[in-house]
């Protein structure tokens, strides 16, 4: 009876430290969760090209990054039956409506970094986009 | 010569590990970061509320995160000569812009809870907003 389940947090909210939205929440703002929703944008990609797109990201992370985020049914695992394995990841309905507001925010930071005084102020502002 | 290094960054890109607006997005995103940013809208809180406000949060971690939020410029500290010492915060301009983000996000996923699977299927749904 998932519905009964679901129907128990009637007003859910992120402040509270046992709300399973607070647990959802962590899974799609934790490092690595972020940039996977946002490079599966509009995109399917195999594994291996998902982590060569997160600057980054270790085997390992990536893995239960992604793993979390297809129990939460953002994130579509296909296994496709080849030699070598081939497994893709793609974003479910759900995944790219969460994904757009990542998205939004990852964009506004891009966008406003000149507004940022603790870039301003450090030297990984230099070259760092090389 | 702040303009020069930020200048230096020309195309921020979250993707990219030693861009500094991973760094900024991995503050606004990081556990508390999101919580504080949320907490703080339309708000001018002393420290004890705002931990009251945010469950679950230690002394130390909503120190840190107010730091870093302040180092960023997200978030404005104001310490007002009175005995005791009483220190609040608020959100500057560029704060509230970024929170309005990460609010969002929040609130779809407040929202549509119901559509996660891991949250249907799992017993941290019963009651969790009691």
């Amino acid at each position: 009876m998932p519905d009964t389940m679901a129907a128990a947090c009637m007003a859910p909210d992120v402040m509270s430290a046992n709300c399973p939205s607070r647990h959802v929440l962590k899974h799609v703002t934790s490092r690595w969760g972020v940039l996977v929703l946002i490079a599966l944008r509009g995109e399917t990609l195999r594994y291996s090209a998902l982590r060569r797109r997160i600057d980054g990201v270790s085997e390992r992370m990536l893995a239960l990054t992604l793993q979390n985020l297809e129990a939460d049914g953002f994130v579509l695992r296909r296994a496709l039956d080849a030699v070598p394995p081939h497994v893709e990841y793609s974003l479910t309905e759900t995944g790219d409506a969460v994904s757009s507001k990542v998205a939004d925010l990852a964009c506004w930071i891009e966008d406003n970094l000149h507004l940022i005084p603790s870039v301003q102020g450090s030297d990984r502002g230099i070259g760092a986009s090389d």
